[in-house]
């Protein structure tokens, strides 16, 4: 498509020079003329008579509207006429706009009356595009009409869109099947339609400026899609961009930050209860071997290392520097931190932004900003690194390694992540708060995991993000390898209100995050027990080859809950080639049923669950099993849980690897089983149905993202 | 409205006569003449000029139809057009549709062209009624258009519906927002609307062989509601209805059943591992105080207790039998239990319908009717019923007492509801395994559990219900009184089809089950889990008396999360009056957030959290409260659950009971405050913002299901 940038901004500065906001309908025509955007033939007439013969030119039937930039809202001043049919209407349409428009705006004005080629039949949608404050520039899609509207039916992608992007939001609104013809009716052109969708991309991207374009309505038909109407809103008030070192700079920190060689504690203790005090307890008790510098007024030594008056007094070099002093103290220690060349600050002091003292965390960050200190918080519990063995927090030390990282803006909910990982022995690479987030954020976390080997999955609890473009830039990257859970908090209105109290974050359009996380491939958890259950189970799952998903379980009643819950999570049961369903035939008894689940019913021997998932691994055609046990003396729970193990690893062994999951239906003891199959691989759960099959759909939503499968 | 049913008799008799399955346009306005149902003017032509005089009469535009018992599908055939705006078209369209009914099919019966005057404008919808196999009758309100269609948006109700529950409909669609007038269009008149779909809900409740009717289009403007379209199908093979005993019946047997002064164990034996064995010693070791008497071939004693060879020899009455023999030997003993006069038989054996063998359930089933002996199962665990220390079952005893009963179709699920509560500390009244539900079924349970003192709340798993209008009968009732939860299984069509190949049952059109248990005031169950919680949690919660719900938080990141949760579950948070905002102000520290959520921040003591409640309490204006609890070692976890039990007593001891629940963010030992919480009435929740919410949302429900706020 033809994209001729010098005629838009020709216009665009010609709108800038005029002082206006807006662009004329004929303006809007040449934009979209210059970037390919298809619109119906149309000329401004400054009579009657010129109106009758622009028509005629083009054909009826014509719409008729004003051209005046005073008017923008062209149909509520009685500026527009509709399906005129013949010269005669034609005129007299032209008078009646022009008197309409006069008792409107008596000073408006008149620049004419634009004479348009009426577009009818095919499906009415709408394209258009709008600046996010985070995301910035997106394009949006969806039905045209009432009831579209009411049923906000719209789909955003970020600009710049690339094809497959605008194919994809045909797909993703609701009535996505309007577009593919209904009851006898013709299905709209897709690529003219994602060629309109790129195009306004583009233009938007390429021209920031421009604020918000609509392009409402497009006619969307079996040959074409046009234009009817084009409106353009600019804005010239160029956006001061948020300050971002490049990315090679922000590992060179974050490396530092996350595995230091040495940490100082400005703030230490040798007193029970205080921050300072538990921050040294968990440094030396978490068993970090690198060294620790107590930075303290008057101390000599604390917990049998030598103590400090200032960073500066420390002979050797520092990567981190952990804070645990009153916040009026902060600025000073920091310009100290700085002066000895501190990669990190880990904030963990509040009483800043979050207390209303948004000058002292601006301080801060100018302070950050000379020194290039990156710094993590302030208002924070502090972090855990566990390959380092590092706990630089004042919460209890965390030990059970395993490979994913989490983070979280609230240190409430970062508790609860550090409960829930000890409780169910979630293997852990890094726990971070990022609180105020005054300087790191999500995306310098996602740069530091995306390399290091000791994290596999990314999960990351968020309240905003204050750059949602870098976020997604970083995010579209690192989900292709790794995969990216997030808790966006404040989805709803009144979540939002509380957000914006708790953290003075402005939380964005749901909508927006929701469609923008999928364009990313980030996988979004729609509560905290999913986001800690999908840190939790994703990481252990090895990624399935295909869509094929096979339920075996000796409960009829598990394999009803567990069908439902594979069409809640967007994932397909196999339909069961007869040669299979004869081979799991003779492993199950006559009255069993085979199909997809395959119910081997409740009295079964352990050997019965063995032969029918060797069988279900070993198949080429099956990409995943879904496990329901039930509980009974012939099979009890740790049978259950080590025959299973042994079969995944005989299969392993023959260098199969598919993912497993179970739900346990039984009496107490299936708790422990679950552990047994958690911890060796098999993400399982007591009691529920819909967790496994949950989590199992979020690792398929990666793989799918990530273009694996 | 008038009910002239003599007339619609008459019609509905003369169709049956001929044999037809559906009624002809003009007898569908009869019908709708005869029950108030507005339909356009309309008269039948036999001529081209015989249309021009009455459509003259009515006035253009008119719209014109075949009128024949042979061609159904009018629009197919060629048989209307629309929009005939004068005299000289009317006469032309006559003749086009004669002779396209004609080529459509030559030897149909033409009984003339239908003239009706066109009616438009308005919003267009959709009345109807079908005929659901389990629930019988049920209305349908739609709005009309494609879009719609291709949405689905289209609600239910039980016919006979109430003219609430017609109102309800039009707020339970989508799109209702389009009935409200949108974009400066008028609203529609919702008492016509109402009307008519009360109407037509009388009309199929009267008529039971009309089994589809279809109002479509109807025109709903701001003064009527006109039906531009009826469709009647019926079905005049007369239903045979399922055998239902009297509800007085039900329960006498379902007392002897579930509260028995003793009880038989057919199959009792005294081996390890026997199944038998498994139940005598439950029923022994979990403190039942009634006399048992174990049925064996040949043994004179088991287990302590005098045993017999059939229940005929035992001296005493007997009111429940417990068997535990091979299916192949059941049909006997049951047989000997109608001679005993026993009232119940709870059938563990498998190896009935759910393996094939529909015949030998039968047999059963005409046995049960034959003695007048209800049936629980067969392919069951048993069941519970904890006020008599019954284990009558081959699990493992449970003894934790409490007011929720609950009941599972499956084994496995049954399985995980012991092994849940156990785990949980749940206090259970009951757990019944329903199977194959060859008798004994939900509603049957509902009526026992209605008047059962030691139960308050009933918690059911269902794959099917073998007769949907029995249970909504009884559970609207009930509902009322006690909160009712269903887990229904097979909501998709992969869940529907696995519970086939399960039970042999059919699983029902979900989006019926969805709003029928709306209308009876049935809270539904998402998951395995929410089930779980429902029924752990809500018991233990008083009923609130208003909708204005407070969050009080120490984690603002919670209270985010909580926030969002409040609106996933249909909840409100109560903007806060000014005076209440000052006086939680004064508890909190100057940069906490007062409004809602109050932001008690983190740092502080109990009494902070403590004043904050007991004015959250003490208010009139507060209905309700959700605390979000942050880990510190200024408020350890049991500090804050012990204090909040205190606030909460002194409060009740004033005569102020509210619903409490609370999300506790924090390490390990937030487990066990959370325990110690539910023991005391508060549920509580580790690492979850989302589940004590979902529990006082179906609080919420049931209360507003049950007009109690």
């Amino acid at each position: 498509m033809s994209h001729d940038k010098a005629t838009v901004r020709a216009i665009l500065d010609a709108v800038k020079l005029a002082g206006r906001e807006s662009l004329t309908a004929p303006e809007g025509k040449r934009v979209c003329d210059a970037y390919g955007i298809s619109v119906p033939q149309e000329g401004v007439a400054n009579s009657a008579a010129e109106s009758e013969k622009l028509a005629i030119a083009m054909g009826f039937p014509v719409v008729m509207k004003i051209v005046s930039p005073d008017i923008l809202h062209k149909t509520e001043a009685g500026g527009v006429v509709v399906g005129i049919s013949n010269a005669q209407e034609a005129s007299k349409a032209y008078q009646t706009i022009i008197e309409n428009a006069k008792k409107y705006k008596a000073d408006a004005t008149i620049l004419g009356v634009q004479v348009q080629q009426m577009i009818q039949g095919g499906q009415e949608v709408i394209i258009g595009a709008v600046t996010d404050p985070s995301f910035g520039k997106l394009v949006a899609f969806g039905l045209g009409g009432v009831l579209v509207e009411v049923l906000k039916d719209i789909t955003f992608r970020l600009a710049p869109a690339t094809k497959a992007d605008a194919l994809s939001m045909l797909d993703g609104i609701k009535a996505a099947e309007m577009l593919k013809g209904v009851r006898g009716s013709d299905p709209v052109n897709r690529e003219a339609l994602a060629n309109l969708i790129v195009s306004v991309s583009d233009l938007v991207n390429d021209f920031p400026e421009i604020s918000e374009l609509d392009l409402n309505p497009v006619f969307a038909s079996k040959n074409t899609a046009i234009a009817a109407d084009v409106r353009i809103v600019v804005d010239f008030v160029a956006k001061i961009p948020r300050y971002r070192p490049p990315e090679n700079e922000v590992l060179v920190s974050m490396k530092r930050i996350m595995q230091p060689t040495s940490v100082a504690v400005i703030g230490a203790s040798n007193e029970n209860g205080k921050i300072g005090n538990s921050v040294m307890k968990n440094l030396i008790n978490g068993g970090y071997k690198g060294q620790i510098f107590p930075i303290h007024p008057s101390a000599s030594e604390i917990m049998g290392h030598k103590a400090y008056k200032s960073v500066k007094d420390v002979p050797q070099e520092i990567d981190t520097a952990v804070f645990a002093i009153p916040a009026k103290f902060v600025a000073g220690a920091l310009i100290e931190c700085g002066e000895k060349k501190i990669a990190g600050a880990v904030l963990i002091p509040s009483g800043f932004a979050e207390t209303g003292n948004v000058a002292l965390q601006e301080e801060l960050v100018a302070i950050g900003r000379k020194y290039n200190i990156r710094m993590m918080g302030p208002n924070i519990y502090g972090f855990y690194y566990t390959p380092s063995n590092l706990c630089a927090t004042f919460c209890t030390a965390y030990d059970v390694k395993g490979s994913v990282a989490l983070s979280s803006q609230s240190g409430g909910i970062g508790m609860a992540i550090i409960g829930f990982s000890r409780s169910a022995k979630m293997g852990v690479s890094a726990i971070v708060g990022l609180g105020n987030k005054s300087d790191i954020d999500e995306d310098d976390l996602l740069i530091f995991f995306e390399q290091d080997p000791n994290t596999n999955v990314i999960a990351q609890h968020c309240e905003d993000l204050k750059d949602g473009r870098a976020f997604a830039e970083v995010a579209r990257r690192v989900s292709k390898k790794k995969p990216v859970i997030v808790l966006k908090a404040g989805r709803t209105l009144a979540g939002a209100k509380a957000a914006s109290s708790h953290t003075g974050a402005l939380a964005g359009n749901d909508k927006i995050y929701e469609d923008v996380f999928k364009q990313i491939g980030v996988i979004r958890a729609r509560s905290l027990r999913d986001l800690l259950d999908f840190a939790r189970g994703v990481p252990i799952l090895p990624t399935p080859k295909g869509e094929n998903i096979v339920i075996i379980t000796g409960a009829g009643g598990s394999g009803v809950l567990l069908s439902d819950a594979c069409v809640d999570n967007n994932l397909t049961l196999m339909p069961m080639p007869e040669d299979l369903d004869a081979a799991f035939r003779k492993f199950i008894p006559p009255f069993g049923a085979a199909g997809n689940p395959v119910d081997i019913t409740g009295g079964e021997p352990p050997l019965t669950y063995k032969n029918t998932v060797l069988l279900g691994l070993s198949d080429p055609r099956i990409h995943a099993l879904i496990l329901g046990y039930w509980h009974t003396i012939v099979t009890p729970p740790m049978v259950f849980a080590k025959i299973m193990v042994e079969a995944r690893d005989e299969m392993r062994a023959k260098g199969i690897d598919k993912p497993i999951v179970a739900s346990l239906a039984g009496d107490v003891e299936v708790e422990e089983a679950a552990q047994y199959l958690y911890e060796h691989g098999i993400p399982a759960y007591a009691y529920s149905t819909e967790i496994p099959v949950a989590v199992l759909g979020a690792k398929y939503q990666w793989a799918r993202g990530a273009g694996l499968i």
